[in-house]
């Protein structure tokens, strides 16, 4: 197809294999996150969007069906730059008492990440009249809206406990 | 220094060069986005974001100033790889009426690194009691979220009339 022929409509399926990628690597992220934090309040609550996690990836399965296209991702740079950013403090803070901090920083990061990608495919999924496509990238919104409001309690958590002792 | 004896204010350092690396890569990504804008309302928002993010750079540099500390940048494998995917939006949609819509979404996604970063080192100013480093960085973060603000109202004016039309 002419790049000048290109819609919105493209633009959506791309950056839904975008998302579909970010999510995958996401849920091998989690597991490694889980088994690193030291305290289980943190543990849990990677634990717990791990399985979010799990079912937002069904969700985008869906709207991959309602679109008429095969699931599939398209690697995504910038979540593999998340990705590789928590490592290095996984493996630079291990055993230090700013673990955790480093942890949840990393995890917010990501959660931005998705905060920014959902909101725009709500918005284009809206523009091009797929109301329940927009209805399922929504609840995934909340979802992650309300994983970042818990780490940023546990982040104050973390360091008056831990880091900052 | 051996790992378990890294502190908060190591981790704190760590994030602040990972930004301020960030930072540098905005600068030059937001005078390409700005170039490759169809409408002048978001040229001028990617221009006067510019203007900001140098001002940005600034504070970054009084908070090194603030810890005693040289400023320097530390790659920051998340930043390289948003703007990939912005680059890679700008040459795949170039000339399609769905590009400005794919340049917002960059610029989304970059932003909200930003505010997860700008979040967390405020939270850390706080505990290490940086009270003028935490000053400034609010003062960064609601930039931040003004200017993604502005971007969520473009995008739903940029689909409305070009992409979706």
């Amino acid at each position: 197809m002419a790049k000048a022929e290109k819609t919105l409509d493209d633009l959506f399926l791309d950056t839904l294999k975008d998302v579909y990628h970010a999510e995958k690597q996401i849920l091998r992220g989690l597991t490694k996150m889980a088994k690193s934090a030291t305290t289980d309040d943190l543990r849990n609550a990677f634990e717990t969007h791990r399985e979010e996690t799990d079912h937002q990836v069904q969700r985008l399965e869906q709207v991959f069906e309602m679109v008429g296209k095969r699931a599939q991702g398209k690697p995504c740079e910038a979540m593999q730059g998340l990705i590789e950013e928590g490592k290095e403090i996984m493996d630079e803070f291990k055993g230090s008492v700013a673990l955790d901090a480093g942890l949840i920083s990393s995890a917010q990061a990501i959660e931005h990440y998705e905060i920014a990608r959902y909101g725009t495919l709500i918005n284009w999924a809206n523009k091009l009249g797929m109301k329940d496509a927009a209805k399922l990238l929504q609840e995934t919104l909340e979802e992650e809206k309300k994983t970042d409001a818990l780490l940023s309690k546990l982040a104050g958590e973390a360091v008056n406990q831990k880091a900052a002792a």
